[in-house]
């Protein structure tokens, strides 16, 4: 691996290159009034937001429009005045846009239903009518009790549940207590490169082959379509997709009903009455480009070879709605910050660069094929089934990693993916030598957050791209607000949730904790790079994992013969 | 007004007739087991809400489904053995139903959206297109703006909102402390007889006439529909209905969307964007019969002319779920209830009659006109347009209050209709002489049932009919659950969200002191007859009246001449 020459120290402010002066690392106090001038009084979050959300819509990736909010991110961009904005493409697989879908109940009694489909299942050849069935198939076995019995039916795949009781909170901000709790490092959160255990991964393996065994067998008996129940109930319709992949997809269209209705169904079913439904998708895949794209454009470095800051979030979304909080929200902050920076006249001595990535919903997928294009990459499982798998249910995240020169350059990585809720802090991921930094930057807007920093790593968004391969990727502590009662993945995460003020604060805190790492002294401390499990640690995990199953069994067996 | 003697002194246990036991009023601890046993152990309630939400349906008043559930209720009744079950009926309105609706947005982009079309609305003659305009008119005068502007045209009439961000829990609970709060006697609450301020009267008066002008005006400028947006948000769509009365009714298409999608087509439009829709309503209205009806059944008196105890809940409900808890729930609990009592064999001292009213949503009308036929009236306005409004917008409650001769006979009342949840206390409208018997019956069911009682006075549903007429009618305390987050009125008020553990509690502890009240030495006490107010104390409520106003004119002078 090449090793590059630390760069010279250099300062720059408001545009002026002081060369090896001792109070480098300092930050200008009157770039950090500008930083807030802009955000609080120029402020263009919003309309980034609503342009993304009520103008161009669900971007679903691989849509036309998520290629439009491609277009768009990287025109307004460029607009702002950032260098090389372009676009790099990624295999992803098909597209999918759903134009209108209904559903309604005509007998026993008549009423319209709401539902909405899942990404990537077919439509339907026009309205369609049909007996309603429910599917009580746990394993491939039991699915050939329906052989013969499913022709021209619409099929309930999900068990109907109970209504809730719920008393938390419908909008939340954390409270004094909570965020003091966060600074407690509780070794509870893994490392997020830390391979899922085995028998977790032998468990989701035997549930995506039943999965795929279904498919097969819906196919073979001919049924008219598939019905699902939303996770959430009260009316929330929380929709996700099928397998997006060219030659994979769903084989039947395929509809996400709100709980209520879905319960009614099953019901009528218990009580022996049969529904008979019509319903209707027009929805189409796309299959012109299976390449997608992620959005990039940056504030160069002055040096020669720049180190890199960088800032990001997932421009995807899902297509119930218009992925208002999920996560147009972070898109509009981080371009927020950017085009703060580069308005008030930064030069920074690191190269800030801003990635706009698609395929989260679908696994981290744009982050990680930036991160293997610029950054390391880890070699992938042998077995195409297993390589055609999720990430997290490989059998190892693969050895060894594989640096690229930039590895070394690029200092640190904000994503924002957690809603329109105030930035109150940032989880280290176990990277404690960045605390020091972190307290640092926070202190500068301590009168707009607490600055929280958890030594616990956040999972599940791009972040975790970076830290995969050893590199310091960060995610914010943010006020959950309605984003978990209401919102994530729901029907309604459309522009009306995200809220003004918090927006502003997150973009005016994001952009001074960037320009401080921009102008920092030194990179910002890492972790060790992640290291390959010796024998004998993986011998372990093995018992324990076996362990785990055989407890596992035996409650199950001890249940069943003493009857609790 | 005829008097009945005060009939013998009877002890009715278990079918066991004791004349002339001193202790008459004391109940039988084994009967009050039997009421346990019945209740907990061989439950029908949630089998009663399940066919009356599931099966029938939305029980909007005068529609098809409301005569069946009238139908299927008498025959319940008539099934376990009540006596005199019958149905009474009273003038209405127009019946009407709707099948099935649909609103998909075309342009700028396509996506479906969720709508129901407010109740007594017409359909569309097929799918209908059209562009959408905002209809921004507080006056007649602002109406004329409009004048040519709107045909072929959807409207927008309500407001868009900013997003909330509701702290409340989803779902609540009393707490002890909220409980000890309620026996606070704060006053508050005015007499449900109260006549409402005038100042108030006449502002709903202009508003209502500013509604009747605005639907000529879109009579008049043929326009294609109306929409309106939901009071709540999170998808929520919480739909009533526009006037049910004959020749009175709503001249064009109507639906009324969530908040989200509303907000949607209200920010396009004003960022000059038009949006086209295409929307239709399979809607129809029922005019064969004007009547509505309630359905009455009783376990008689065995006295020779009875005193009566009655329990009830209304039957009817709005059209965009199906009633589940408003109101399905309060009538299966006092269904539940009387049911109990017959099963236990009880032969009570007085009759217990239950009522399940129809036209509550539209006014506690069932409930207002059976108390008129059986109890007391009190004269409506003479003036023929005042009439045709709402109880509530009258000048005057009406006076004197003529009495029939059952007025003597009812004893009390009790009203089940604030959803599914457990009954933790009683209100007694200020009736503080009723306390003590409260606190007895209560106290046979104190491990089930805090039994608080509140002397402030609940509203807005049918015990409201009987207080304002003198007689003891009586609403519980119960607990809220999600009723007034999520449920009332909202499309998603189904069986699902009903508790069938407090639906079991609500019954045994209604069908105690149903017991109790049909067994005690006396009716419950009283609370003076209602009274026309001097005239000296009419000229205090007009200078209050006047007052208000002012002050109310004088703030809005305030504000615009200092800026706020």
């Amino acid at each position: 691996m090449p090793k590059f020459k630390p760069f010279p120290r250099l300062l720059v402010v408001a545009g002026l290159l002081l060369p090896g002066a001792l109070w480098a690392a300092k930050p200008d106090p009157e770039l950090l009034n500008a930083i807030r001038d802009q955000g609080f009084n120029h402020s263009q979050v919003m309309q980034t937001l609503q342009h993304l959300t009520d103008r161009i819509g669900p971007r679903l990736t691989n849509s036309p429009q998520m290629r439009e909010a491609n277009r768009w991110t990287l025109a307004q961009l460029k607009g702002w005045g950032l260098s090389h904005a372009h676009l790099e493409a990624y295999e992803f697989g098909r597209g999918w846009t759903y134009d209108k879908a209904s559903i309604d109940l005509l007998s026993p009694r008549k009423t319209s239903l709401m539902a909405i489909p899942l990404a990537w299942t077919p439509a339907t050849p026009g309205p369609v009518e049909a007996d309603v069935i429910y599917l009580d198939a746990m394993t491939t076995a039991e699915l050939q009790n329906y052989r013969g019995r499913l022709k021209d039916k619409v099929v309930m795949l999900d068990e109907p549940t109970d209504s809730e009781e719920p008393h938390r909170e419908i909008s939340k901000r954390y409270s004094a207590a909570e965020l003091a709790e966060m600074k407690n490092f509780d070794l509870k959160a893994p490392a997020s490169d830390a391979p899922p255990p085995q028998d977790a991964i032998a468990q989701r393996r035997r549930a995506n082959a039943f999965n795929e065994a279904r498919m097969a067998f819906l196919k073979e008996e001919k049924v008219r379509g598939a019905l699902f129940r939303s996770s959430w109930d009260g009316g929330l319709i929380r929709v996700m997709g099928q397998n997006h992949r060219v030659g994979k997809t769903f084989p039947v269209p395929a509809l996400m009903l709100g709980v209520e209705h879905y319960n009614l169904l099953a019901r009528m079913l218990e009580r022996g009455e049969t529904p008979h439904i019509a319903f209707n998708v027009d929805a189409r895949f796309h299959d012109d480009d299976v390449n997608a794209h992620n959005t990039i454009a940056e504030i160069p470095g002055t040096g020669d070879k720049p180190e890199i800051v960088m800032l990001g979030a997932h421009l995807d979304s899902w297509h119930g709605a218009t992925g208002g909080v999920d996560n147009a929200a972070g898109v509009a902050i981080t371009m927020e910050a950017i085009r703060i920076l580069k308005t008030i006249g930064l030069q920074p001595r690191r190269t800030i660069r801003i990635g706009l990535w698609t395929g989260e919903e679908q696994g981290l997928l744009g982050s990680a094929a930036y991160v293997e294009q610029h950054f390391a990459s880890r070699p992938k499982p042998s077995d195409p089934q297993e390589r055609a798998q999720p990430r997290w249910m490989w059998s190892s995240p693969g050895w060894p990693i594989t640096r690229l020169p930039e590895h070394e350059l690029l200092s640190v990585y904000f994503n924002v993916d957690n809603g329109s809720g105030k930035l109150r802090g940032i989880a280290t991921q176990g990277n404690t030598a960045a605390r020091a930094s972190f307290a640092d930057w926070f202190g500068q807007v301590s009168d707009l957050s607490e600055g929280v920093i958890s030594n616990n790593a956040k999972s599940s968004t791009d972040h975790v791209s970076f830290d995969l391969v050893g590199l310091p990727g960060f995610q914010f502590i943010q006020d959950p607000l309605d984003y978990n009662t209401r919102l994530h993945h729901t029907h309604v995460d459309s522009y009306d949730h995200a809220v003004p003020e918090d927006m502003k604060q997150a973009a005016v805190v994001l952009a001074t904790l960037v320009y401080n790492a921009a102008i920092a002294d030194a990179r910002l401390p890492r972790k060790p790079m992640p290291a390959e499990p010796s024998a004998d640690e993986k011998a372990q995990a093995k018992q324990k994992a076996d362990k785990r199953q055989r407890t596992k069994e035996r409650k199950a067996l001890s249940e069943l013969t003493t009857g609790g």
